[in-house]
C-alpha cells in the first residue's frame, strides 16, 4: 500500500443552537462534494449576537480527507 | 453613512451547565450595561474541577460593539 | 500554610456525544489515579469523522492539581 | 515623578479606503472620550467583500493611553 | 433559512503599487471563480527588495464565501 | 449562587524598582476605580533603556475582577 | 506583466521513511491536479507509533501555486 | 556515551515574595520526586490579588529533566 | 467500548545522526515504560553545535498514548 | 552552484506618511550597509498618537539578503 | 527631522541572582558596543538547574536602538 | 566568572539534499565569521518546488554564540 497523502480545507459552520450542531452543519456540507472525510480540527469559536443572546454560533475548523493518488 | 467603529471587550462567562451557557451568561451580563453588542469570539475555554467533576465551565471571550460617534 | 505547587498534565478526552461529555471523561479518568484535581484548560477540540458525521470530539485538555509537599 | 500606568483598549476601526484611514477613524472616536492617547498597535486586518471589491476594510487594534493616578 | 456554511481559501496577492492594491488583485482573481465573496483576514504582510526598494508587496491573506448548500 | 461573570482589562504597569513593583504599581491604579480584583496575568515584560541601563520596566499585563450581576 | 496571484492549499504528506519522503509525497500527489506549483512551507511534524518505533512520519504543509489570471 | 533522553513537566510554583521564589518553590518539590533536573523554561507569569495587592504570584514553567536509559 | 482516554507526554529525544533518529530515540525510551504509544508530535527542532557542526540534533515532542480505564 | 545562506535582521521603520512609506524608509537604511537584500516580512505595525492622530507609522519588520559565502 | 529606523538584536543575558539582574547583565554588554539602547522586549525567561536550584536565569530578549542614517 | 551573554542571528540555510544538509549549510556559512556558535533553534522549514519536486529546502534558524565581554 503506498503512502497516503490528505488535504485540510477550512470551512465555517454555523448554528442556532450549539457548537456541536455548527460543526456537523460543516461536515454534511462538506461531505456533499469531498469524499474520504476523516478529521476535523476546531481553530476558532465565534457568533454573532442579536438581543443581548447568542444568534448563531459559527465555528471555524479544518477537515481532513484522504485523496486519491 | 460614516465609517463605523467598534469596540471589544474581554468577558469570563460561567455555567455549572455547559460551554454555550457560560457564553450566554457573559452575554446576557454585558447587555446591561452596554449597547449594540454585535459579535464574539471564544479565546479560552477553562473551568474548575470538584469530586473529579466538572464544577463549572470558564468560558474567556471577547465580546464586540459598535461604538456611538 | 506553606507556598502550594501545582502540577499539570496534558490528557486528550474523547465522546460520542459532546465536547463537555469529552471533557468529563478525561476528569474522570484522571480522577482515578491523581489526587486534589483543580482546574482543567481545554487547548484543541477535534474529532474524527465516520459517513459524513462526527464519529467522535477529542478535546485535548491540560488538567492541573495540587502537589503534596 | 511617580511610576505610570497605561490601558490599552481594543477598537475595530473601519473604512472604505485605506488601512490607515481604518486605523484613523478608531483613534478620532477614542480621542472622544479618552485622554493622554499614547500609541496604537495592530492586531487584525480584515475587511468585507462586496461584488468582488474590498466594501471595508476593518483594523483591530490596541490603543494605550495613560492612566491619571 | 437553514444555517449557512463557509469556505475560507488562502491566496497571496502582489503589487507594486500598494498593500491595499494586492489585497484587491486577491480578489479580483478570486471573484472570476467563485460566488458569494463575503469577507478577508489578512495572515502576512511580506514583499520582494530590488535595488534597495519594494519591488512587490506579497499580502497572504484567507478569502472567505458562503457555499451553496 | 448565580453563574459569575468576569471582566479582564489590560494594564500597563511601569518601575523603575523591579518586575514585580511594576505589577503592583498597575494594580494600586486599578484597585482606585474597580472592585473585585481577583487575578492578574502577564503578557508583555518590556522596558526602557537609559544610558545603558534599565530606564524603568513596563509589565503588560491582564486584570480580572469579578462583575456585579 | 500583470501582478501575480498565488493560492495556498494545505496537504499531509505521509512516509515510512522520512520527513524528507512525506514531503515529496504530498508534492507529487499535487503536481497531478495543479499547475505552476511554487514553495511549500511546513507547519506540523507529526506521525504514528507501532510496537514503540515510527510507523510513518506526517508532514502537515502548505503548497503554494501561481493562478492564471 | 548513548544519545541522552529528556523529560519535561509542567508545573506551577506559587509564592508570596517574588518570581524568583515561586520558580524556585517549584523545583524544590520537583527535586524531591525527580533526578537530574536540568533546566526549566518559563510559559505564564500570574498571580491572585487580595486588597488591591498581590497575594501570590503563580509561575506556570515546565522543567526538563534527564531520564535513564 | 467505552470512550478512550489518552496522556501526552513531553519529551526530548537526542541524536549525532539526524532528526528522524532523534525522534525514534525518544520513542524508544518512552516505549520501556509506556503502554499503548500512538502518536506524536514535534515541537522544536533544536541542536548543539561545537565547531561549527552540528553535535547533536535535540526534538522536542509530545508523545500520546492511550491510558487503561 | 553551492547552496545559498541568507540572514534576516529586524527593523522597525517609521513614517508621518504611511505604512508603506514605512517599509521603505526600514529598506533605504538597510541598503547603506547590507548588499543583496532579497525580502522582508512584517511583524507588527504599530505607532505613536498625537492629538488623537497617527503621529508616525512603526513598521517592525525583518529583511533577509544573501551571504556571500 | 527625518523618519527614524531602528534595530533590534536578540540577546540572553544570565545571571546567578535574579531576571532583573540576567537583563541588566544583557544590556551592559550591548552597550559596548551599540550606540542609542532605546527599549528591550523580553521573549523567554528560561534558567539551569543544579542540585535542585536555580543555578543561573537565562532571559532571552530583543534589544531595540536607533540606527544612524 | 562573570555571568554569560549571548546573542542569537537568524539565518536561512538551504541544501537540495536535506533539512539537515541545510543546517548545516547555514552553521558552516556563520562559523566563518563568529566564533563560539553555540547552538540553533529552527523556526521555519520551507522550500521551493521546480517539475513537482522539492528544488531545495529553507531552513529558517537562530543560531546562538556567547559574546565575549
Amino acid at each position: 500500500m503506498s503512502d497516503r497523502v490528505y488535504k485540510k480545507v477550512e470551512l465555517v459552520g454555523t448554528s442556532k443552537a450549539s457548537i456541536e450542531d455548527a460543526i456537523q452543519n460543516a461536515l454534511t456540507t462538506a461531505d456533499q462534494t469531498l469524499d474520504h472525510l476523516d478529521w476535523f480540527e476546531v481553530s476558532e469559536i465565534r457568533g454573532h449576537i442579536s438581543d443581548g443572546r447568542v444568534a448563531h454560533y459559527q465555528v471555524v475548523m479544518k477537515v481532513g480527507f484522504r485523496l486519491d493518488r
